[in-house]
């Protein structure tokens, strides 16, 4: 079961992420959830290429606001594994809503259709890991705990 | 900083999983972890060879006894993503490790392995997710705690 995505704000749209997304707000919402540092134009483009080249393993999401301007960021990826015959992974990552657009239902709309994707797509579960804060809104979207992320991380 | 690993029993072997392990234990061992279910031969060689067309992206290990079986198994697959700086991410998966092999710290070479593959490769961090019960097993691998783990499950 995936749970119905509520409905977007009138003239607010779900898509897929554009190359020509640049300048659109889609990196200024990302930096509400971390650091993202500086991308030039062309970096940016080439990563969005990338993703493009790989149509059944990465699914970057946007949702924009009535004035076209990227306010939700997703990205679903999936993996293939052996076990579960040879089944397939969802991954939830980079759920971001740009700050001014928080309280409007947006990235309950964004894990949702995620979630729907990697349904559809043949996905036998879909996985996320976040702050213990975020448990009650991933509970909302039809998840539930499953586990502990462990981390290492390297310096530069 | 990655955790060196420590040594293998003598005539044990690190290796990259080939599609002619399709009978040299590579399931059962899966099997020790979670439900694996029927996979045909053609099946295998078809996912390895999938695995094999994406050499940035999967990185499926194996370490085999000193009678050539395989005894442990873990992926390490590796994410691109927008933020810190478009920045790469190692994700640890399916460590599993045979039961008549337990003891013998090859989980740890495993996932000290794949985690400086990941360092190796560029990756500013690497996660995973498990069960509360195996904290201890991977701080010692040099993790820590970050996180939640959250799933949805989806009826075939």
């Amino acid at each position: 079961m995936t749970t119905t995505p509520i409905s977007l704000p009138d003239g607010y749209s779900f898509r897929k992420l554009k190359s020509s997304d640049y300048e659109n707000n889609y990196l200024e919402t990302l930096k509400v959830l971390t650091t993202v540092g500086e991308i030039k134009q062309s970096e940016f483009e080439e990563l969005i290429c990338h993703w493009e080249s790989l149509p059944d393993i990465y699914h970057p999401r946007v949702i924009t606001n009535n004035s076209g301007l990227i306010v939700g960021t997703g990205m679903l990826f999936i993996e293939r594994k052996a076990i579960h015959e040879c089944g397939k992974v969802g991954h939830i990552e980079d759920i971001s809503v740009f700050e001014s657009e928080q309280g409007k239902k947006i990235g309950n709309f964004m894990v949702c259709s995620l979630a729907k994707i990697a349904k559809e797509k043949g996905c036998y579960k879909v996985i996320l890991d976040c702050d213990v804060k975020n448990i009650g809104f991933y509970e909302k979207c039809g998840f539930k705990n499953s586990g502990i992320e462990m981390v290492q991380r390297f310096d530069k």
